[in-house]
């Protein structure tokens, strides 16, 4: 089964945007394989996307399309794909009655052309749009099947996962199961020389890296008649991975660190207070990210400045003389000193140089102190973060928040043998 | 002049990276004038790259393409590009010098493939590589320009500056200027209902809107034969713009709200510290985001318990027990505690349902306040925030902080006419 990948924007052809649909669908696609031969961006064109849609089904089966679906004139996606498959468009009450749910939630009037979304090909299969007005669609006749998706990622991905695979996976008689694998404090290139033999070897189920902001994902995916089939083959798997790199494993199916870290401590009720300086509140806004995250953290202080520091969290002034504000020490009395204020069983600190300036050469750009204050453990973390050149500030936060999460896990496994 | 961009690699088709390159040269591109109809990526495949070559040179004048400059056998750009132009191959002894060169430099033996990389069609323009061994090159002949690039980002965008735009130069007479009118308070969809007749009889300047949760942004395009004639054409759009929602306009040609509102706060020495409740650091990690920040905040709070409400930030109890956390009378007092903590200029506040759980018929989902408290203004906004259901957590979170950078804006309004 081969499909093409059709991404319809002018402000993907502008540059305006990367086209980060195209490589999460032809990951997608190649997971479940289906062949994916050419990739395509087209403006919002009336005869261009014509010409485009007819040069892609020349070559594929399947035509994934995303962007043009949106209220105004020239969104003309759907169009286009019912003049190819010689549909009638027509009103969708279903996606009609979504789109003004969508509004009312809003509070706001539903202008006309939002009515253009819920006009769909006859005969179409429908993907509802949790997050946003456009639902999604897909027609198929005569072994060409075109999928219609939003643009924005954050509708498309969520739409890819429940209902376009699903309906992928319709074209096969097989069932699909996926685990995900999350490793932090390896390098993908690492990871994938370590396990190169396994992953090189390993049809069904298939093994795939995904790498973000220095984590990496490995998705074990196998193919068969049931689920219960799928989860024989992926056992070994997972076992096998386990024993190779075990201790940079954060956890199985969790969406990322901060989840992991906050759902042991909602498991175990465990409080948590933060005191950030180069963070600048990203791990207590990462914390309460997670719904009922109130249950576990009560009280965060970003302090700053140096004064705040002493003031509000008690380091002392003689440790900022002495040693500065970015030291082992007054990560080690923020920790402390903010687990008193807020009383809370765990206290965490960070104190560092995220750049991009302010570095000096004692104390250069990525250098950064994270410290923890616990019962089970108590101690401060020195990193030098290897930051890219052009996102040094978020990196450095961003790698920042993840030690400190791993600290907290680290922190709870005590929690987690004595439970056993 | 048409140009198309042809992206060479089996990484890309797979997924494995995202096509950054694409979306760089198209702007690049569209910034000096030159119009892209389509990108395509493809894999290393002779049959389909040639085919993909001749495809996009019956559409352009020019083809951008990048990758499959490397040393392996299935490196094949420079070879498609040279049969197509009926060339023959040649050793251009510059790069192999360059390419020894820089082997040398990283003390590293130079592999035999390698002297591939030096093997160019004849009479082609070479453009040096400064960061890799794989040399650029363009070839033209009869009004069809290819240019190849090699694909790592890193090699790519130096060259594209230092000597593709050089080269390109010589084919267009015009200037291209673009401005960014940045919008919040108002929704897409709206934005081109009142503006419709005006965006869509402009030709030049273009008027583009672009959505991104919660904000729209208009970009208004010109081209002319200089940058000034380019302003000139542009100033009466952004003057109709402005007549029509520029209450809504938050400012020209700035990257979002939040460095708007912290570049306001930096021009006018005016500091600012933040308690916050429902958005839990958001806000104070925006602020510290960016470089510089350190010289107008000093202090946050995330008081997500009612307990440190009162206690870190001095709201009342009889406010917490009466009104609840949830109310005006508490945004007002944290607003004013964490000023009064921090000995800060501006103090704001935020407490909010932000879900999915915590709604009461009272105080459902997306109800938030917002304070400020500051010598020109005091105030306490009541929002109802209208979520996309997915994802309404982050969003009532970011619509509350960017209400937030909202109210700041408006604070330093007075400073503005006073300083003016």
């Amino acid at each position: 089964m081969k499909a093409e990948i059709l991404c319809v924007g002018t402000e993907l052809l502008l540059g305006d945007i990367v086209n980060t649909n195209a490589a999460y669908i032809a990951k997608e696609l190649a997971n479940i394989g289906i062949d994916v031969y050419y990739q395509s961006v087209i403006g919002d064109n009336d005869n261009r996307l014509k010409e485009g849609l007819a040069l892609a089904f020349s070559r594929a089966d399947i035509v994934v399309m995303t962007g043009g679906l949106g209220p105004t004139y020239d969104d003309l996606t759907k169009e286009t794909v019912a003049e190819y498959f010689h549909r009638n468009m027509k009103l969708d009450a279903a996606s009609l009655e979504s789109i003004e749910g969508f509004f009312k939630r809003l509070g706001r009037p539903m202008t006309e052309n939002n009515k253009k979304q819920a006009m769909m090909p006859e005969g179409a299969t429908i993907f509802p749009n949790a997050n946003g007005t456009a639902p999604g669609l897909a027609v198929s006749e005569n072994g060409k099947t075109a999928i219609l998706l939003p643009g924005p990622p954050a509708e498309m991905q969520p739409m890819f996962q429940s209902a376009v695979l699903p309906y992928l996976m319709g074209f096969s008689d097989k069932v699909l199961v996926s685990h995900n694998v999350r490793i932090f404090g390896m390098g993908e290139s690492r990871v994938e020389e370590v396990l190169h033999e396994l992953m090189k070897n390993s049809t069904n189920p298939t093994i795939a890296p995904y790498a973000k902001m220095g984590e990496v994902t490995l998705r074990i995916t196998a193919a068969a008649d049931t689920k219960e089939a799928c989860e024989k083959l992926i056992g070994p798997a997972i076992e096998k991975i386990k024993k190779a790199i075990g201790k940079y494993i954060y956890g199985i199916d969790v969406p990322d660190l901060q989840t992991a870290a906050v759902e042991k401590l909602l498991e175990h009720n465990v409080t948590i207070a933060t005191a950030e300086s180069c963070t600048g509140g990203l791990i207590s806004e990462r914390i309460t990210q997670i719904p009922g995250a109130s249950r576990i953290f009560g009280c965060g202080v970003c302090s700053y400045a140096n004064e705040i520091k002493h003031r509000v969290l008690g380091v002392s002034e003689e440790t900022l003389q002495k040693y500065g504000a970015v030291s082992e020490q007054t990560a080690r009395e923020m920790a402390s000193g903010i687990r008193r204020l807020a009383g809370s069983d765990i206290g965490v600190s960070t104190t560092g140089i995220a750049g991009p300036g302010g570095g000096t050469k004692e104390k250069p750009v990525g250098l950064v102190y994270v410290g923890i204050d616990s019962d089970d453990l108590t101690t401060v973390l020195k990193l030098n973060i290897n930051y890219h050149k052009a996102d040094e500030r978020n990196y450095i936060r961003h790698m920042t928040a993840q030690n400190v999460f791993r600290l907290v896990l680290k922190a709870l496994e005590g929690k987690e043998n004595q439970d056993g």
